[in-house]
């Protein structure tokens, strides 16, 4: 590592995204601000090596830097998360052997902003499937026609990773590609008017037969669970990212909780402060207990991802668990900071406010709890059968 | 009963108050066309007796009553919530015996709105001391000064019921009166912005030596806890009807529950309705099955209040327990229902968008659950000795 | 009613059947003498009218009758519950005009025991089909063969209710008849050797063609699930007291904890009472709401079977909840009881260590926790569709 | 390493341990077959380095190997456990530079078997105050008076680590020593008769002056919270090797859960297996999870002891954490495993009905849940003034 999270990310930073992520929420405007100084600072080139002009770190570093961003700004880390995954995802394969979307990085540390353009409305298959058309051109390439929500970064990605169903075939395959924002052939719709992570922008992207070259076709792969890296690696990255993000907004919450407890004062008990009652000081350590625990299943996790460590079927269970153990975790801690707090958290402006509508964001991503559930008893019961 | 709560309140009336909660929390504005629907149809009236012009309800009915209505307009039914409480404060004491405020009673049957001028800033003491001055004017009346929040209905009220402080004697007392709106001396700010429950405006109002005369000064207790009838009448009413405000909007929420459950179909599974997946069907269980619980709890509660049981010690803990299962309960099924409902209750406009900040109110209102389990406990293991 | 709950268990009484319960569980014995005493006070009798030499109690009194005497010695109390549910059945089948099984209500006034031989080993469809053949002997009589498990008071009865599958006809039928211990033609094998509740003797009962003669079969019902007021008489007083008596273990515990509170003495904290440390007195407070809900939420349900409540289809699911409830409630109330006590408490002789092992027991009693989820389940959302 | 946990503890030689457990259990007896079988193995020198004669493990691998020996019996872990616990200690300040119990490692190496003497009725300050007398001798050498409980491997132990208080000073210090069992001064009760964790022995010490020479006592400090090493190494140590016993019992039920799910069969779903029931898959997943999370916790807690982590002020709060994750985990797994195993589980003989009762012990050890959380708020808010 070339320079440390903190260094990469210095209070004074956090401090700017802190402030402004306030605005971006009441005015439903993307973090436009934060992405460039986040850019300037090389956040965007974490992944990419160090003789590629990055950062050259792994998966442990990007999420303790996301967990230490979404401290401060949680809408503007999920944003940004979307990028990270893909430039993960080429770092993942790259590190197991695989060069091919090495581009990836390349391009990343060059400057382009790339996007997640994967999710689709009513698609509980996830990356299993796709109800998005992928139609070949005939030299290699495909026109893409769908439905993408959840699109983050909406506003400014370079790039849109996305995947789509050939049925031209004997077999059906889901087809991945990289869109460039020059391509035309689809519209963003500006429709992301939400509870939280508002910052985030992430807008629907309707697919119009755009047209992804030949170059740019990354994958192939039937329909269904597969065991290609590349399912692993996005697995590995996207949860174990997400996971990162919601785990700040917990560390947060227990910072404001340790600061009401210190700042408010008891009338009924001769102006006692709020740290010297029980049921305070016992939700305090309940959550740090809580935070605790989040933290090391995510760096140990992270962890082993970067030193590939070989959990074969035992790996989507794990990611899997780890990403819930994070949103319903930063629920909870949450919860408890605004208990703490009292009523005035419950005021437009308090950052507690803000943090318990962003937060339940995190029950939505995939691996929602209950699939999340099914992903670990199939592996623990076998496969329902049906 | 003259007339059953589902005449009161008929499906129709109710449509139409759903259908401006939208509205009035978008505006952040009171309830006004909500208020007089309900004036109309003698809502307001309820706990008068039906030879006063009243409904001759007791405490059971009109728990029922707000369980309904909150399941329409939360805040609407928390606005009006506070002029219940007086209402039902003077019923329970006539009730008792105690007639001394029959007139809030025939007042309120003929067209006055009262309001709930007792929380303050930092008084976690509640009702057993006051940060509020009470100077007494020499003929037996008071003047007030000092800060009351959560003051809803605060843009129509037409009696504020307050308390503060008088340390002019040998021991102090806190002394309780109605303020008239005309009265003057004193301020509502516009300062209810808040996450949500917004249709209730319940602002601050600042107490700047409003006088209130001899003989709308209705008790002088001594600080501290105390067991005048007035006390606990506060405490029962109070506490029953806000745990029916929070069960009508759990109550709302099972019922999104299940119709989003209809509604949505698992592409994975070829179609087969999410009231199929057992996911699903496990959380619309539990949800029903706490909601069972609590209903059954707050009338048993209203009713033992209505039939004068003699529960002695006992009746504190019993009543802040009905108002934590409720405010709990009511996060729960919400909580239970947005997971059933998907990423689709995330955005703005959705109901459960709403009850999600609506609920959230619950457990700030006392007895908030801390001081709930110590009431509790003093009420099994004796007093903390400090 | 003649005679009041504390009159029929007097304190003194309820002294000396808690002072045989460590013995009989310690020997893996019956509980002849509890069982002795309880016949002589009457309590066998309760559900039988006044003018047939019965207590003319309803559901609602013998719950609480149930409820105390399971806080004195919870075998036993499970022990007599099945007869209690055939007699409280025939009671609530003469109410609601059924006199068909008046005779039970006249024969257990007279001194016979029930009990109750329904339940087979892997067969959770429970009422609704039976792996117990029922053969026809020709003259309307049956001869019954299989194993029916969770006989309670195996060494006593004198009229077993049992039940199997007529398939002779064009349609399977369900055949209810009740076995004389006179009849010969079974065997109870003396295997109840258990964690807990060990004084019931609730063994294994194989039937091997025994007779019920014709004036003894007393419904014939056809498989699967059935309107007939039997299934909800059964189920009405079998899931209510089963509740009550889980209830009495959890008032036991909390009993228990309190006193513990009081005698324990911190070293730490200058031996100050344990009823002073918060934690202790937060546990005990969340204890007690909860058996308060509890309580409320058993008598309201059972006042209402006995008052012929109409709640058609949600009858099921609100008396599964209710028995639920109990079994869920009644271990968190044991464990907080447990914790309070400290190590003390895991040694054999201490009673918590005895409830400990009692209470498990409630989870496995139908409904469990499962079935009775997927009963609310099928009544808020339709069935399963296979 | 010299050897694999794998190796070290081999199917077989489990398969064998898991064998006695039951009559251990049953007859209330210690585990000494077990004990010379692991033994034999060189499981109880396996802190000790490998050019002292030991296997040179540090915590994480030791960890690991407790948490597979629990899975077979969790007295036997419990018991030697506490051997463990003293080795480790001297493993820990032995790589922080202390070969101040060197000594520890090479007896354990000889063949002693060291025991826990520490533990004191009513002494809530656990390490931090005593109610043993330590008396000096004058040449450096002290007698304890007083009473220790819960002594693992009374009838076995050759060392016996205690210590007490010395109040012949100007200031109170606390004496650790070394008591031989050929001394004479003290008497092993015969009293351990629990619920569960029966094969360990955990009877009663009574020290009536023994004595202890000057070269066995190995630290004196004074009364209250220290910084010493030796806390933190006796802490780091027992609440990890704590933690790993109780994940073992998790462990176990985990696959008694999913063995159970796989050989049950529904009736009411013709004969399918259990291992499709949606809610057992649920439970099992959840277990699952939680299993994954707790071991992940304690590998990287052992882990970062061994690499000398600095966490200052925060290390005991994460040792309280790590120890209390395990043993409500624990609990909470071995619940799920009952409900997915059905009432078989509720039989004597049965291993589930071992585990619960085994299980329940966790809650007991330092640092109890409460305790835990003292010390987690302690870090976060400060002390509590009193």
């Amino acid at each position: 590592m070339t320079i440390s999270v903190e260094q990469l990310l210095p209070d004074e930073l956090l401090e700017t995204i802190r402030g402004r992520a306030a605005g971006y929420d009441d005015r439903n405007e993307f973090c436009h601000e934060d992405l460039k100084d986040l850019a300037d600072a090389g956040y965007l080139k974490m992944f990419a090596p160090v003789d590629g002009g990055g950062l050259g770190f792994g998966l442990e570093q990007v999420a303790a830097a996301q967990t230490r961003l979404a401290a401060a700004a949680p809408a503007t880390a999920l944003a940004v998360n979307m990028h990270l995954v893909w430039t993960g995802v080429a770092h993942a394969l790259s590190s197991r052997g695989d060069a091919g979307l090495d581009y990836v990085l390349d391009e990343a540390a060059a400057g382009d902003i790339f996007a997640f353009g994967i999710s689709e409305p009513g698609n509980d298959s996830v990356l299993f499937d796709s109800r998005t058309a992928a139609e070949p051109t005939g030299d290699g390439g495909y026109r893409f026609s769908g439905t993408k929500i959840f699109t983050s970064l909406s506003p400014v990605w370079t790039k849109l990773g996305v995947f789509g169903k050939d049925t031209s075939g004997d077999e059906d395959s889901l087809v991945y590609g990289f869109v460039e924002r020059s391509a035309g052939g689809y519209t963003i719709k500006n429709d992301w008017n939400t509870l939280g992570m508002r910052a985030s922008q992430s807008c629907t992207t309707l697919l119009d037969g755009v047209e992804v070259p030949a170059d740019r076709i990354f994958r192939k792969l039937p329909v269904g669970p597969n065991p290609d890296p590349l399912i692993f690696s996005i697995f590995a990255t996207f949860e174990t990212l997400l996971a990162a993000v919601y785990a700040g907004i917990g560390r947060r919450a227990l910072d404001l909780a340790v600061d009401a407890a210190h700042r408010r004062t008891s009338a009924k008990h001769e102006g006692r402060s709020y740290a010297q009652d029980p049921d305070v000081r016992r939700k305090v350590a309940s959550a740090a207990m809580a935070m605790d625990r989040l933290l090391a299943h995510i760096s140990t996790t992270a962890a082993q991802v970067d030193a590939l460590a070989d959990h074969g079927q035992w790996w989507f269970p794990k990611l899997v668990s780890v990403k819930v153990h994070a949103s319903e975790t930063a629920r909870d801690v949450v919860d408890a900071a605004i208990r703490v707090s009292g009523g005035g958290s419950y005021f437009r402006g308090s950052e507690l406010e803000r943090l318990y509508r962003d937060v339940l964001a995190g029950i939505f991503h995939p691996s929602n709890d209950d699939s999340a559930h099914a992903t670990v008893a199939n592996a623990w019961l076998g496969p329902v059968e049906e």
